[in-house]
């Protein structure tokens, strides 16, 4: 019996996603949590890592129930938010075919990232967005984000990380920048993002609305992927896993 | 020299607004900060006291800063945001003159409070929302709250502490209910608020919403103070000061 959980976090205090020695990743807490539960180790399958300080609103992943389970969907909710930390939470839990794989079925994914533009980052903001306390044009940014949208090989914006990923081209769908105030969204939809990606073209369109980086320089790391990396990384608080589409 | 502060803090990690012995009031933090940044000893006096838990966006203090001081608003802002915690914020510095009092200058002040009606409290609200799973109709709400608006002796509604007031009797200008989606919030602004006042006022509304207190019940507390006390305070989380009146 295979289930589908729709779960959301404040990454501030975990290692990232992914299970770490200290066991102070989001998994090792579920796969904890399962422990408690069931008596059983069960391994829990995300639809991706985060990062160390990424947070979450509708982070995906899937598990194998044993099979004389007998636990409803309400069940494995409630149980699984009294074994959890209050940081991690289980919004929804859904019975799904087993032929169901939180990462390989993922059709796309949402990110947003949250700058702060004002002289001072608000206390509830604190390791949830990025400050930049000399301001930002939203504009000059929507321009210098604009050439990312559409199909490209991003091999200048990713991170090595393990084993490569088999191709380096991706699609992203639309670039979407708000304000409200102080505060600037970015929203990226796209079919999937490679390590650090929504990072590094922060950090890119930042710079170049900044003024500090040419949007030739950027361009030309996107024509000729191979020849060069970016190499300024936006802040982990500031990025959110919104959703992923089916 | 007096300098009036616009102050912001996250209340989870403290204990309270005034100082402990422990130093882990919000006002010790400023009195280290203080003390760091001229060498002095200089007291800040603050429009009133948070307890444990309770935030603000919008709290006030005043303090003397040493006559030979050439610091500016915006050093004064700079120096202190430096040498705080990040959950503690100034907004703003202000120059007042001496006759200035952050306590005795307050006309009126507005709290906030915070509830979700989901049946999973998100991550990025845990310590700041009361979390009522089974859910909660904001008219009923409304209504149940509506007799505290205006002018009466809230001798019932605070709890004790040191020293007592010297009246009980308090005005409510308004008080205002909103929604998005599971999120619910009230709005109380008023002349002044006792101790833990806003809390049982919330915790009176909430069980009259719930069918779990008649109204008569609390109107009786309201109308004959001094014969009897109401015993259900929310939790400190959900509560905020967004602004002092002068």
């Amino acid at each position: 019996m295979r289930w589908k959980l729709l779960i959301a976090y404040d990454g501030a205090p975990f290692a990232g996603w992914q299970s770490q020695t200290g066991g102070t990743g989001v998994q090792d807490h579920f796969e904890a949590a399962l422990l408690t539960i069931t008596g059983e180790r069960l391994p829990l399958h995300g639809s991706g890592r985060t990062d160390a300080g990424v947070h979450a609103l509708g982070q995906v992943a899937h598990f194998d129930a044993p099979p004389d389970s007998r636990m409803t969907a309400e069940n494995w909710r409630r149980a699984l938010n009294a074994a959890l930390p209050p940081a991690i939470r289980v919004l929804r839990a859904t019975r799904v075919p087993a032929t169901f794989n939180a990462r390989f079925a993922a059709r796309g994914k949402i990110y947003r990232y949250q700058l702060w533009r004002g002289p001072v980052l608000p206390p509830h903001l604190h390791q949830r967005a990025w400050h930049l306390p000399l301001g930002l044009d939203p504009a000059t940014l929507r321009r210098a984000l604009a050439p990312f949208v559409g199909e490209h090989d991003f091999h200048a914006f990713t991170a090595n990380r393990g084993t490569p990923p088999t191709t380096t081209i991706r699609r992203i769908t639309r670039i979407h920048v708000t304000t409200r105030g102080p505060a600037l969204t970015v929203t990226f939809e796209g079919g999937g993002f490679l390590y650090k990606m929504v990072r590094m073209l922060v950090g890119a369109g930042v710079r170049v609305a900044q003024g500090k980086e040419s949007p030739a320089h950027v361009a030309a790391l996107l024509a000729h992927p191979g020849q060069g990396r970016w190499n300024h990384v936006a802040p982990a608080d500031g990025l959110t896993l919104v959703r992923v589409r089916y």
